[in-house]
């Protein structure tokens, strides 16, 4: 299925630059003007394939669904029909929407139908997420926050190397790409007053994140071992971890970021399934100290995703990229965050998210947050309007965008979008 | 609804000790053999009385409900239709149950279908929780938690005196009183040792706290004014923040608890409703520095609760209580923790918990945690059994329990109970 010479009768799905090559096939959620209840599509070239559609038409019957799971306004019950269901929706898709296959192609009625214009689509969260974790598995992003608030001579942490720290986010406000961003209000203590002051956040930075989205699921008191880790993940989207740098540095000790992360969370509305990364699959960095037992996995658990984050300032035309990375820099698997999440017996539910934490690469131009691009504040960066920008402002749209290059196509994310707006009035 | 010569035909609820009196009227959710299926049900006296049986014989009707809310295995659907629906139906329970109404006391075989032994049930978690924040605000728990951990001159951190500091907890964790409580794994950095070793916790703990969830949510980006903050609760439960101490220790920094704390979070059964609570509000403790605008309240914000900590070795036939205490010592109200959680424009959503963070009181015998009542283990605790304890151990049985006294009633929540069971085999 991976095959570079696989062809679809889509014909936008070849275009190079194309995200949604044949080889993906992301689920996620839309609506559109002719139907507006939101359902579950596939994306393909430039349209979607409306999988509610081919299910009523009985050309698309998951291993062991018993009732209708496209026609359903998130992804639960598709997900939870398991991994066989997963393989075979995924191969019979990608039979109908193969060039040689004519039970979809030259039904000019069902085509009408079932494919829908992306540009006219509206995309809604793909899954009921119940719960959110963020990790903090960048080596390179750990080491530039250590140094920059704590000590540059030792900016690790001592339990940084031994486990892939997370915390648990805030699942309310996790957003689809899209949705406005309101700069937060909070507290913040500026070093030349003795009190904290209310305002708006002044220091409002993205995080650039990839998430994945739980599978299968744990019972309450039963870990998932590390090698099992991966068979419990559905996909991946994009994700962007808002944060408020001057609230988080006032309110994250002892207990850690709290309103300075919950006000929004923004993620890519498409899931790429662990099958379509199959093919990126590529080593992890190594790892020193050995981790502990429970944290070992043999073979290779990373994945070369080729990222970035974008700027538009208010009314202007173009993006600056602000940032070049590759989730192939990460530290700590996500086999690895799952294993260590439920070592303590802490259940997880399908639609939960696990948020990598911050990917920055080696290079200052890698950097994921503009904390560490800017380092500070101090070095703002340049943008094609010839505005500079130390931390997003109000109007900026802020996008993430990823792929994984194949030979001949890609594997991409689509784009995980959010614009600022002003402050709620205090 | 609140008088003391109130009485109800259910002559159990006039039990001196009896925690369910005609002023509390608690909704939970049970089954029991005759009907499996979880439903809606109040505890009054020694039974509960089924308000799905009410409701499908037409006795009972909230305002505002189009369809039945009382047969689902959940109270959200209820809770969503809003004040006037939770005043309407506490007005026609209370008059349904009281001495003088005959509609229900002189129907046999209504009553015999209504009522169940509370003996034979089986309680089940009273909401679908979608998120779990858990706050911090006991200044004496913060205090000596400070002074163990930190500096004893100057135990509080800067930020606390300022915020109600909260974080994020994990839902899926969270389970109703009776589930047993399985001991964590984890990582645990030993002083003589120059790295984390991995095993079961040895410094399991409680955390004595009072949740309150969420009657009415705000949008994102819409805070939730201080002043009408309780107008969104829809009433409390005791709240067990199980704590494993030697995990957390190492964890925590920089970004707070995680796996000492998403093993379990236990909640009593009963939600006793902010109507019944209202009689016991009292002034909170005062603030100085004033609190900034947004976290100020006039009135009074505490409520009178007394409340208790017991321990149950495996195969003793006594508790010990460990501790005794009250909610009202609290520094930062319900209402300051709600407003202070939406200010950045987070959302909260029907459902949702918030949990108080350890009560302590003043003296040493009303710390709200192992952690404080044993001074980190130096001062082990003596049982009624001759044993005693320094953190709790495999088949320990941990009960929180708390009322309000009234004038010859009390409104109690029950017993929020958890077994400790053997660690997984590692």
């Amino acid at each position: 299925m991976t095959d570079a010479r696989l062809k679809s009768w889509v014909q936008s799905a070849h275009q190079p630059a194309c995200e949604f090559a044949l080889q993906n096939l992301p689920y996620g959620i839309f609506s559109d003007p002719r139907n507006r209840q939101p359902r579950v599509g596939v994306a393909i070239g430039d349209v979607i394939l409306d999988l509610s559609v081919l299910e009523s038409a009985g050309l698309l019957a998951p291993d062991g669904a018993a009732s209708p799971v496209f026609a359903a306004p998130d992804l639960n019950a598709f997900i939870a029909l398991g991994r066989p269901a997963w393989r075979s929706a995924r191969a019979r898709i990608t039979e109908l929407l193969s060039a040689d296959n004519t039970s979809l192609r030259d039904d000019a009625l069902l085509r009408q139908r079932a494919l829908v214009n992306m540009a006219e689509a509206t995309l809604h969260l793909p899954v009921e997420i119940g719960g959110y974790t963020d990790f903090y598995s960048s080596r390179e992003h750990a080491t530039n926050v250590g140094a920059m608030f704590r000590d540059p001579e030792n900016p690790l942490l001592p339990n940084w190397l031994e486990m892939p720290v997370g915390y648990n986010g805030r699942a309310s406000s996790v957003v689809v790409s899209g949705t406005p961003v309101r700069r937060p209000n909070g507290q913040i203590k500026l070093p030349d007053q003795e009190r904290a002051i209310f305002g708006a956040c002044r220091k409002l930075d993205i995080e650039l994140e990839l998430g994945f989205i739980i599978g299968k699921g744990n019972a309450l008191g039963e870990p998932i071992a590390c090698e099992q880790a991966e068979d419990h993940i559905f996909g991946t989207v994009l994700l962007n971890d808002w944060s408020a740098r001057d609230l988080q540095a006032w309110e994250y000790v002892p207990l850690g970021p709290f309103n300075a992360k919950t006000f929004a969370t923004t993620i890519s509305p498409w899931i790429v399934t662990m099958d379509a990364l199959e093919p990126f699959r590529t080593r992890q960095p190594d790892q020193s100290p050995e981790p502990l037992a429970y944290l070992r996995h043999a073979g290779h658990h990373a994945f070369d995703i080729e990222l970035e984050a974008r700027l538009r300032p208010e009314g202007a035309r173009d993006e600056t990229t602000i940032s070049r990375t590759n989730f192939k820099y990460m530290y700590w698997t996500m086999a690895q965050q799952l294993a260590h999440h439920t070592v303590s017996g802490c259940n997880t539910r399908i639609g939960d998210l696990m948020g990598s934490g911050t990917i920055s690469g080696p290079t200052p131009d890698s950097y994921g947050s503009l904390l560490e691009l800017t380092w500070g504040g101090k070095n703002p960066v340049a943008l094609r309007t010839g505005a500079t920008r130390s931390f997003a402002e109000d109007g900026d749209e802020l996008t993430l965008t990823g792929w994984c290059q194949g030979d001949g196509y890609r594997v991409g994310f689509g784009r995980c979008t959010g614009k600022v707006v002003a402050a709620y009035p205090a």
